[in-house]
């Protein structure tokens, strides 16, 4: 269960108006890596949650932090929309950096929501729950929040650079200060995981069951051979439990594929290639 | 450039037809964590690469190999449905066993696609791109790729469980030994740009910017300090520069939002609550 | 800004395990009219709120609320997940009712999830923010929080229909109780802005410049007259400022359209019927 | 069955083109609350009633009028494409206000529909059929339709204060007149069903079986106490049958969730938190 | 403007309710070749038509007979949905046939649409306007139509198939000759635009701008050459214009990419790969 | 299995980065009729191939081909966004020159990207797999193909119109080139099918099933008879095995639906009409 309380985690006040950068905010409140994203991801990571009760609590404190993110964001793009330029198109005509600022709006933060923030990201398009990931195991989990919280903290920095105003940079400064955090607590989390599960997600596969003549070896299907120089492709596996190869020429190992005739119930191309146009087989 | 070799990588070959499986097998051609995701994001993660050309190459090898993966599991599929029974409803209604296996096929099978695969999920969503990840930062990336595999084999794992069709086991072993293989790679990909920048991506915000009175707290929001007992909560954070502390207690830092009336034109709740409800305001 | 406590707001416990129907309880969950939707319809409305502090209030109250109905329906979900059927396929191919079993889950409730709940629907539909309203103007979101009260208390009891299970049915009857009193509450919500604002939605703008001529008609495109009977068709209009009339055989008032063509440089469909296919225009 | 006759319901002819407006009044045709959303809406509760055949008529009646509104706005948005500034890139880099224009543009209008309208909304999201509310309880659905035609004439004037063309307007100031007639046409409806079923929907569902300890309750779950000040916090509720409580601390009734361990098969996260990572379980 | 009369364009009365039917039945309702995508696709290109007006008649002609298809298929699946087993879950647990059953209904059907029928296809995913193509070249929708006739058709067949109810059966091989009907009609209607224009779209383009070494070539990018015996590898082009070769080892003409680093404001990958981690660049 | 070469089929330099550019140019790399619909388009309907190997053989070495037109446009598409004028507002502000292009570029391009090609269209949506057409009925889907590479010529050479730059349009040369021999390339096999098969898809299914009544009737459904003038209302069929009738007033056939009232437990509208809505009917 649930409480709220009235002023938000950390001050989100611009300086000014500014309804076209309003529009760019939205990719880290209502985007893949955006604010509503870590917060659904780590609520259903720890509602599902089937391990240990730490890992559980963890998960819902972060969760609920989130919450507070989405809600400053929300708070931030409302202010920045105010007297939004929808109105005066007449006199827009005659200022071009007006007409400008009108063209760069999101139409619907008029339109639709009435200068309100909107649940979606940069580009109009609706956050949807294909973004969130909680597979029950919290390893992998948590390499997709750490992974969750790279994209975010990058995408942060971005708009950072994109604006001057100092009041949206002051709360950005906050956000991109959790995200360093986030990065740090899932490294530590995953790190913990691997020091009992190891390196490879599940480790509960008996890995005799994998065709392991490919486990640790790295197929060069571009050519040219500048991929040879990495760290994956000679010494020892990350795992400690192979040897990198490289495979400068793959080659296949499987069949040419024939499929069979569909039945006839199915009505796919017909088998046979010299029938009358005119004469239908059944 | 690209060309194409008729064999594929690896043998496809199920021991027997098996249309509800086949539903079943879809999630890791066309779902969230499926080859086609890995396919584009590596794909175009190495179109856009601005960064050192071994990575490119590295990026266009796996890459391409992914087309090849989602060709295997698409004949795979095709051969699943042969003989799908989608007719023989009267029969059916007689025997349970078939009933319910029509029950349990993907209708889009027989009516769409014709015994085919589609480049669906398990629940026969269609792939979107949103499952894309490319940011122009290597490491961001090679995070989202890390656990893209370590998602793509449990969920191989977890089929590899539901069936016992040795022919497609055959081909799961294959598929999780590769994935295995990748989780190394991008394991080995990270540490090595680690190495060289850092933890907390992006390493090219100076940190100074950052709010730096919070980025290494953990904040408990949820009631309980179990989530106290983990490595995020105390000692040297994992970036090596700040330590860990706990904040039992978080506190707001921000204001209580009061947002502006919208202008008239936006005609949102009018601000007069004593307003004559037969004289509009304007 | 938010916290968390580790009970639930109301018991959420099932009797047994029952993966069918957790897959129908999805759609409560994160269907159009599920938890997830009020709790982001809410919020948002909150957050975006530009009129008197106690609606914003209020609306954050009963968003805050929500939050928890989500976390209860994930948990049931869990529960009924406990022991899914997904792995002894032969053993149920001898056993009709465990393979319909089988037939009738959500395959990615196992492979991806691993058992637990996923922000989607009962066809595995994702939720997507689209389901969002939040238009700036109270009034007009009141009638948009009351459907969505009355289809999600519908849906419940549909639900409740649906199981034996007491566990389930105890849970399901207080959900089925707060949408009672939500749907109370928003009536009640309504009817003090419309005292204030009168019926129609926005009341700022004035009815002078809409086309009064059709303001309190009826129009009978479809033949047969039964729709008269209705309280639409006659007598007073429900805003107290017309009278109501039922136009049996309306009449089109607007022009034949005759579009232009298109300009060169846009390749429509060419304006000259007898060119010569072999000269192209450019 | 449906006929079509040529001439358009009301006039809709701009006084010029403007490429820019079109790319906004999309909201209006293919947005969640545009045309197409009520004329399927209206068609599907229509074509899905199962009631008196007076609501089936006046369903199928509204629905039919709402593809001849559809009409209007494609008719009206081609014509607001006459001539679009698409190709004279150079000179309008020399012109602000071409170029503007120009970026203001949805492309799509240019290179997908060469000039047409399209079935999408303001920021070329395609309408989808999630929009389509009919769920066989007329009640319900009308208080849907009452929400979808508030929510459309709001959306209607915001598009009106954003243009000074004459012609434009005069086609609003229709649409806007029907949506006034069809907010009132639905308060109709909705009355005369509550006084034959009262306010809860649905009224079927034995209210006994409800956890009537909390379904007049409002429960305070943001701090402090505005929310108290409202219609829905006190006095007898809506429905008439209870008193409006407020509860100013709600305490949690349930739970606190502890899930069991997933079985094997499913390679959740391990359950035994000292095991040794190089030997795997299975 | 449209008329609506009550009677059906045609029968459709199933001989008995199949509630597993209703979901398959989905698929040409509201399925990507379902009957509302043609019916969005002809009114759209009809709206837009900038063409002769022998083509915009006609397109709102067939435009609005596919209302009625819609209109036909929504009431013969509410009536399949007649009386679905839905609630005696002990009993069916007794009887597999009605178990299995239950399993293979789409459970939106009972839960959110009160056993109507849905805007979605046969895996409930909902129809979007993103299906309806519409050019503005009359020529290149024509072959978009040509093909959903073809597609739709199938889908019609392989559905016929799939029931042996003789009410559902006659609904279909109606609709069934109407495809066959509008394969014919749009095949006509190319061949007439095709005289005129010739082969290739759109004919308004200077083909001598095109790279005309390439305009006729047929490149073998799968080894092995069966693709060399089609009409498309030799003979004279079907545009009358050229000749088509075969190109047995098609090579590279384009340079190997080198992207310039980005700029630093995007913090992609550092370009310096021996910085030091604790050293940012800025 | 694949392999990748690392020069691009062909040339894609611009002369000049435009940003504003890059996002029209997105519609044929990820849109409806973009490249890579084509590409899995061509390859699924290789892979699910059950005719002809030469189909096969073809299909496959299409569908490799448009990999690489990918490839080409996403490289095209991250020069186009060198340099990108994402920062510097402030002196923007001064330029409405740079301040119109900051507008209409698409943000994700800097914020998402990081200055990379997304997999989305020219209004920022996600490529989806509902795009791709694979039947399994070959001629059926050549006449898809057919229409794919009409709509996708028609694009790029309106693109071509939308730029000056030598570079891009080079490049587009080729593209359209290629689409002008791929719609030769799918007439030439649909000739040689039809030739096989007949007009109508699927010719597999008795035609005296069909209701032969209307299979070759045109609807007069939009009142005047323009749509008489055309090949398709008279005249012997396309198919040589019927003659076109020009129905001008079309009568309905079937009966005026009424739907039996839904089962208590579905809640939907009460029968009942005079009911007390105090008593709830169970």
């Amino acid at each position: 269960m649930f409480f709220h309380v009235k002023e938000l985690q950390y001050q989100a006040k611009p300086d000014r108006p500014d309804a076209v950068y309003a529009k760019k905010l939205q990719e880290i409140l209502g985007g893949q890596f955006g604010e509503i994203s870590v917060m659904m991801q780590y609520l259903f990571q720890g509602w599902n949650c089937r391990g240990d009760q730490k890992y559980r609590d963890m998960l819902l404190d972060i969760g609920t932090e989130e919450i507070a993110h989405v809600e400053m964001l929300a708070t931030m793009i409302a202010q920045l929309l105010d007297g939004a330029p929808v109105k005066e198109q007449e006199q827009a005509a005659q200022n071009p950096i007006i007409l400008a600022a009108m063209g760069g709006m999101n139409p619907q933060h008029a339109i639709v929501s009435g200068l309100g923030a909107k649940p979606d990201d940069s580009m109009g398009y609706p956050w949807t729950s294909r973004y969130t990931i909680a597979s029950g195991n919290l390893l992998a989990d948590f390499r997709a929040n750490f992974n969750a919280e790279s994209q975010g903290r990058l995408q942060a920095v971005r708009l950072y650079e994109m604006t001057d105003d100092a009041g949206v940079r002051d709360m950005l400064s906050f956000l991109i200060a959790r995200d360093a955090m986030h990065q740090n607590q899932w490294a530590a989390a995953i790190a913990e995981l691997e020091a009992m599960e190891g390196l490879v997600v599940p480790n509960t596969f008996n890995r005799s069951q994998e065709n392991q003549d490919v486990s640790y070896a790295f197929m060069n299907f571009s050519e040219g051979t500048e991929s040879s120089q990495g760290r994956w492709a000679s010494g020892t596996s990350m795992d400690g439990q192979g040897q990198f190869t490289y495979i400068e020429n793959p080659e296949a190992m499987g069949q040419i594929p024939h499929l069979q005739t569909a039945p006839m119930y199915i009505h796919g191309t017909p088998p046979h290639p010299n029938q009358n146009p005119n004469q239908p087989l059944m």
